[in-house]
């Protein structure tokens, strides 16, 4: 019987719904404002009815297997507890899981969004083709997820994959982590409207400094983006920054870990133009590892494809590359997580 | 039918084999020296012999599985031929896992010794009691190994957990890998005497001048250890700068793999009083997982484990500590191997 599964990616602003099938197709998606102020207790019952509307709607479609859930926070794997989550205040230590699984009598699984991010690139997305990939996502923050033949890295206690906060410069800016030169400061929006502050406070970036004041636009990464690709040199070394901490971040991880993908995504992956020549320099110097498994022809990509790769799926090379599901993954990852687990569960049947 | 396998720890030097039965008690052992400069075929003759000579001598301890090798290298573990090995000239694109199954009539695992010994500490050392862990070894470089889930973790290529090779500093002294700023250029026998020799030309080391001059002594990192347990400033703030990196690299790789434990090893783990109190101070500024999974308590250690452990098989903490089987970690480790392969292919059988 076909089937087909709930993803949910309960963002601080957004709450967001689809219905996914077992190919990957999307039957259904629902978008609805994340109303965290009104407390828990409304956001469960609200998305748990939009979850019960989306699925009459899919009935067509088979069987619903479950809904995934991906939350920006820590999440205990051994209780399904949240354990910080700064967007969703009075969530944590709250059985959220167990009473969504109540209400809508389906298994349930919660996960953290950059896991669940990751998961989405690896089955449909850049990595659909690799059991094992790092996926690095550069927002507001640094977020990241292991997957490791097939599945989700958690670690201990789910707390594995925590790129953002690994160490660049052991003397660099200092991080809310607690930690100082966390890549999260280097490669992050927040980290490039910091970098973009301090060169206008140097006096040596009028264009910047113009953009910055100009009246009616919000200045932004996105807007230290755009002069980097006009060629402002303050703007593009902005970026080069960007690259040089990403570059230093995944020899580290090809290093540690020997993996065949790691994939770029968030926000700020858009800036892929500029900073990932002097990644790609930073990393050829770093990683030996790579060195050794990196694709032997460099070609000019076509958007979106590793400025090092030739064919990812047909050869043992290392491939850095730029997600492709943009704010779909997360979505896209959560609803694959029930599928996994019901796999599972046929295979003990047949077995 | 109980039975037994043959591990063998291949140095540039020496090598030793060990016969090892199922509960990893050890029946046999021999320690020859490696003739590597009478070439390949010779020290595969020689290994083949003494595997067969000490297989004979345990017969009554049940079948030979097989013999797991660890070979000082990077294997690649889809071919089973060593890449490189600097050690082993001649070595390298040659079928020596084939060649000694094929004289042995047993199966034969070739392994790299980091992974070999991170394996030993993993059955029967410091990580008997977990399923996942990595072990880092200090010695002439710094090798690193991980298991997860109880087996080695080799990535795409066979060439994961060079951990030796990660950035501390990207402004550091340069390593032969191409990179600078390496664990290695901080933490390695090498580093402790380089680091040694620059506070001598300083002029601000006479303690460490008078004993690197001192006539029939031989100038080494025990030698700095000892001016530094004795209280000698400069010899101190040498381990401090090896316990600075340390503690950043373990803050990394807790961050990223949220493992239950860290095994540290090699001659320069016998320096941990000196650079252990500087490498948890790192370590707990730079992890905010290890914050969050740090053992509660704080107690004195017993020689030989965590200064910050409390019982690390009880709790869901995460315990940096020193390795437990000191240079047969290795040998244990290879021995493992073919175990592994064998209890698998039995399970194969049953179901």
């Amino acid at each position: 019987m076909p089937s087909f599964a709930i993803g949910v990616d309960l963002g601080g602003t957004n709450l967001r719904i689809a219905a996914v099938d077992e190919q990957g197709a999307l039957l259904e998606k629902v978008t609805l404002g994340t109303q965290v102020a009104r407390g828990r207790d409304y956001v469960i019952a609200e998305m748990c009815d939009a979850i019960r509307e989306l699925s009459a709607k899919c009935s067509r479609a088979g069987r619903m297997i479950g809904a995934g859930i991906g939350v920006p926070g820590i999440i205990d794997q051994r209780t399904s507890m949240l354990r910080e989550s700064p967007n969703l205040p009075g969530w944590d230590n709250y059985p959220v899981r167990d009473e969504i699984e109540r209400r809508l009598g389906a298994p349930v699984i919660l996960e953290n969004d950059a896991n669940a991010a990751a998961m989405g690139e690896a089955w449909l997305g850049a990595a659909r083709d690799t059991d094992s990939m790092c996926m690095i996502t550069l927002g507001t923050g640094v977020g990241g997820g292991i997957v490791l033949d097939g599945k989700i890295w958690h670690g201990m206690t789910g707390m594995a994959g925590e790129v953002g906060h690994m160490t660049i410069d052991p003397d660099g800016p200092p991080c809310k982590c607690g930690n100082t030169g966390c890549v999260e400061q280097f490669a992050s929006a927040t980290a490039v409207m910091r970098m973009a502050r301090d060169a206008i406070a140097s006096g040596r970036a009028p264009q910047l400094a113009r953009a910055a004041n100009a009246p009616d636009v919000e200045f932004s990464a996105k807007l230290v983006y755009n002069l980097a690709i006009q060629g402002d040199q303050p703007a593009r070394d902005i970026f080069k920054r960007v690259g040089w901490a990403l570059g230093i971040l995944i020899a580290d991880l090809v290093n540690m870990l020997n993996l065949n993908m790691y994939v770029i995504g968030g926000g700020v992956s858009a800036a892929w133009s500029v900073f990932s020549p002097p990644m790609f320099d930073e990393l050829r110097k770093r990683s030996m590892v790579y060195g050794a498994t990196a694709p032997v022809q460099a070609v000019t990509p076509p958007t979106g494809a590793s400025a090092d790769a030739t064919s990812p799926a047909t050869s043992h090379a290392t491939v850095i590359t730029r997600a492709l599901l943009g704010s779909d993954a997360g979505l896209y990852g959560a609803a694959r997580l029930p599928m996994m687990t019901d796999e599972k569960s046929a295979n003990r049947h047949i077995a």
